[in-house]
């Protein structure tokens, strides 16, 4: 390599890391290289970082501009961001040629092939350690595509994002490394020779490799794709989503900056930015050259590309429905806390958001003696309205809502059901023009049939449905009946039996979804650390992967032997 | 569990041999813990075994009866093996009520799964050590119903398969164990208190397993998806091919009978044999209960259960056009006995037998001086002539040709071109009635389109096409463009140039196939190694999965994960 940056510097310097994520992902402790508070950047130690205003200032800067990244066959520049905080980005950004673009991506994949699995994995962690010091950066063009309040974009947008990536980068390395590079192979023939030979094993990279990026979390959920692909050796073509082109665009610039200075061809890594309405994904994702996919987003389009792109290994991340059995607890002020919060992190507009809070119609015991449902779903709602009494707090937890159908379906909501917590419109001083809406709680009878049409269905943003049950034992037969047939990225359950917890975590292990049991602090279930939490399972129909596993890696490359006699 | 194989006595006896396949699909070093000589049976030493004698007699035995499997939902006795050598097995097995069957299956998965990957793996082995025992019985199973000679039937349906089998089971093992069964996760805080979680991660089983056998290898390519699903915690339903279900009955006979003892149910494993046109396994590879398939055989039906069976993980084996390359040689000799081995054994019938050899109409260089197209062509039918001279040798290598299709293709064959080697008919004084007829070789010219429609296809059985191209440049592309249109299970090239040997593996490395490269000796293209081989790639069209590797395991489970605050 006649480059910038050595192999040999890149694994000098990333190799710990790596390793220290090996570890981890064995024995899921907690660890990220990645700090999550705001003013660990900045530094002047180690690796210079963008502090917080310089990261305000270079996202400041972009606005209005052209991001050209030097791709070929770029026909065009191409974009029409809106933040959901109000403000135009009037940023531009290339429009492909696919019949140009597409072979430009696989003429590098030999020499990225033959530098093997460590080096492709120091150059990844460069990559991320690069996008690491602009996290400030990032965590404002991640707030003004996806509406996230800018401490969860700054959290969830960078570190978090970056941690799985790297994660998918361990997976990829390891995965990869399980076959020695070489064999000889010996095979006793009683008194002759035994026969030899000698075996090279290859991983090689299916082709390129596609990622369709969402709306909400375009690193968050963009990363473990495009680095798991990228580790085991495919170029990748990132094709995000029309409202949120930024943060990965910054993201394909730094990886072509990366790869260009270790040495490699940066169109390992482009950019498809499309018109308003043109729909590229359809027509990219069933290309003979495009061998994987890894999609977040609606179930309708999850399903087609699951469906149509036969000739690609398709990763999907879709919908479904969330929910929480409640039995019973011992901690009644925590459930209601860790609860309220998770229904008002970003305004319900995570996929992991719990919908469905599933309360027997008698009841529940609990620290404060027996509530009876409508107690539960009343302290509930205040404990909501407590959390976000207090506009500023209320601005920085729930963010804004990402488009206008949120804002419909939250609206639609009150029509479902009776209202326990309407919807507060709130004002943002700095962004007048968001639009930030505090979330519904809705009162729904399982057993009646029109409620079920509700609650059997994602209703994604703000809106959560108190369910009432006849019995706990109903709630946990509704909760199978509902991951089996809806999916759910994740399941919760307050119970201080035993009994119970063990028919819950019985249902989540058959019909195969992540649970929490009993949060009553500082951890919600809708998030996930990387290197110990799986996000989804993989085994329902909200997603057919999970984030991250060996089967998350395992066919995004192959291994090709040579053998051949030693004479 | 209350049984006679206690999960702690299973553990003591076959966990070295788990630890020593571990170890050798690290390593790809030669091992195997099945004897491959006949006479290594039969001893009292040890685990008891059938003696060949015992062995024969266990079969005859086997004729003209019922195999009663004792399953759940058995609505009739089906049967209508008649071998390849001539003789109608007379054998009838249980038809089954897949409504009822498949609930049946169901029920044991949950013990299954609690009992947890280690005691799922040491049970698998049990199961292959009984096998194990009976290999002289499999021997004529796999003979009478595959047409393949004693000799072979022995190794490859005996040790062969069951080295598949157990590296399958290795594989298995270490990917369930690589996520650990809790992990205590503990987030610092600053100064609070850290964040503290404690998780469970259990590997659950995806659903039932169907595995749906072939004629030719029903042991072989059965055994690696039978075990991979069953250590992974999945419930099997093996439906084998019509014409070669007494193998894998007896597979299910021994697994049942295993399950049982270790206190399993021993429905976890179950037939599903058919009437004759009755073509079940249509009907049960789109049956929701189905989460897992394994197909070996036509592309036609490997692509309909790719396109159809949606809910299920579907890994297939099927049809490819396997190449040589015949550029030059410094081992002429070698080369023709070692080509002549290939093309003659078990008739062509191997899914890695090659057909087309690519030989430059100027020649190639050797160390007996230049040899011109013809002289190759004659050279090599001779070597094929003198190796199949003596009928007692070509019918211990030929076998018998498996159905009527193989011996129509082979008939038709010598109108596609010039015949360089005619097919001879061999009596078999065993079995008078089998038909074992020679290999042949056609004269193709690889730029002719006709001959072109005969070489891009494949012509499963005795049929090889010498097809002369312009040179070793255009064979390298032709190469490429079969394995890039019709796949391969299988690559050889003999070369003395350096540059020609890199062309080559460049080729294989970017079309993803597996290459043999040189060999002169006793190790043949069509066979590959179990620990250390990978059985086609899972990269071109000729199969989506290698066995084995972690891709053909990782997703045949999910991780479950349960959380909860430790108060």
């Amino acid at each position: 390599m006649a480059a910038d940056l050595t192999a040999h510097d890149l694994i000098a310097q990333h190799r710990p890391t790596l390793d220290k994520a090996l570890e981890t992902i064995r024995t899921r402790a907690y660890w990220s290289p990645h700090p999550e508070h705001p003013k660990a950047y900045g530094d002047t130690e180690g690796r210079p970082s963008l502090s917080m205003p310089e990261g305000k200032a270079a996202f400041d800067a972009l606005l209005g501009t052209r991001v050209d990244l030097g791709q070929p066959g770029t026909d065009d520049f191409v974009g029409g961001e809106v933040s959901p905080y109000g403000i135009e980005l009037g940023i531009t950004y290339p429009h492909a040629d696919v019949d140009t673009l597409l072979p430009a991506m696989r003429a590098g994949m030999r020499a990225w092939r033959e530098a093997g699995a460590e080096v492709r994995a120091v150059v990844c962690l460069e990559i991320l350690a690069r996008i690491g010091a602009r996290t400030h950066e990032f965590a404002h063009a991640v707030m003004h595509t996806s509406g996230q309040a800018f401490m969860m974009a700054f959290q969830a947008g960078g570190p978090h994002a970056q941690d799985r990536g790297l994660e998918a980068v361990a997976y990829a390395y390891v995965e990869q490394v399980r076959t020695p590079d070489t064999a000889e192979w010996s095979k006793p023939q009683g008194k002759r020779d035994p026969l030899v030979l000698a075996k090279e094993f290859t991983p090689v990279g299916r082709g390129v490799a596609l990622l369709i990026g969402c709306n909400t979390f375009p690193t968050w959920n963009g990363y473990p794709g495009l680095f798991a692909s990228l580790a085991t050796g495919n170029p990748v073509l990132v094709k995000p989503h029309p409202r949120a082109v930024l943060p990965l665009a910054l993201t394909v610039q730094v990886a072509r900056e990366v790869l260009a200075e270790a040495g490699f061809d940066p169109n390992l890594v482009a950019l498809a930015a499309e018109r308003p309405g043109e729909g590229i994904a359809k027509t990219l994702a069933v290309r003979p050259e495009i061998k994987i996919i890894d999609y977040t987003g609606s179930t309708a389009f999850g399903d087609w590309l699951e469906t149509h792109a036969r000739q690609a290994q398709v990763y999907t991340e879709k919908a479904g429905v969330n929910t929480v059995v409640i039995d019973s607890t011992d901690r009644y002020q925590g459930m209601l806390s860790n609860l309220a919060f998770s229904l008002s992190l970003y305004s319900g507009q995570m996929c992991t958001t719990p919908q469905n809070l599933l309360i027997p119609r008698e009841g529940i015991t609990t620290d404060e003696g027996p509530k009876s449902y409508d107690e539960v779903v009343a302290d509930l709602a205040q404990a909501v309205s407590g959390l976000l009494g207090d506009d500023a707090r209320a601005n920085a937890l729930l963010g804004a809502l990402v488009n206008p159908d949120v804002k419909a379906r939250l609206d639609a909501a009150a029509g479902l059901g009776e209202v326990a917590l309407p919807t507060r419109e709130i004002s943002n001083p700095d962004f007048p023009d968001a639009v930030v809406r505090t979330p519904v709680m809705v009162k729904l009878d399982g057993a009646k049939p029109d409620a079920e049409a509700a609650y059997m269905s994602e209703c994604f943003g703000p809106v959560s449905f108190a369910v009432a049950v006849d019995s706990t034992q109903d709630a946990v037969e509704l909760l199978r009946r509902t991951v089996r047939e809806k999916g759910a990225m994740t399941v919760g359950a307050y119970t201080t039996s035993e009994e119970v917890a063990q028919a819950v975590e019985e249902v989540c292990l058959e019909e195969c979804a992540q649970l929490s049991l009993n949060l009553t602090g500082g951890v919600y279930v809708n998030q996930t650390a990387a290197f110990s939490d799986f996000h989804g399972s993989g085994g329902n129909p909200a997603a057919n992967a999970a984030l991250c596993d060996g089967a998350f890696v395992a066919n995004r490359f192959r291994v090709v032997e040579v053998r051949r006699e030693t004479v």
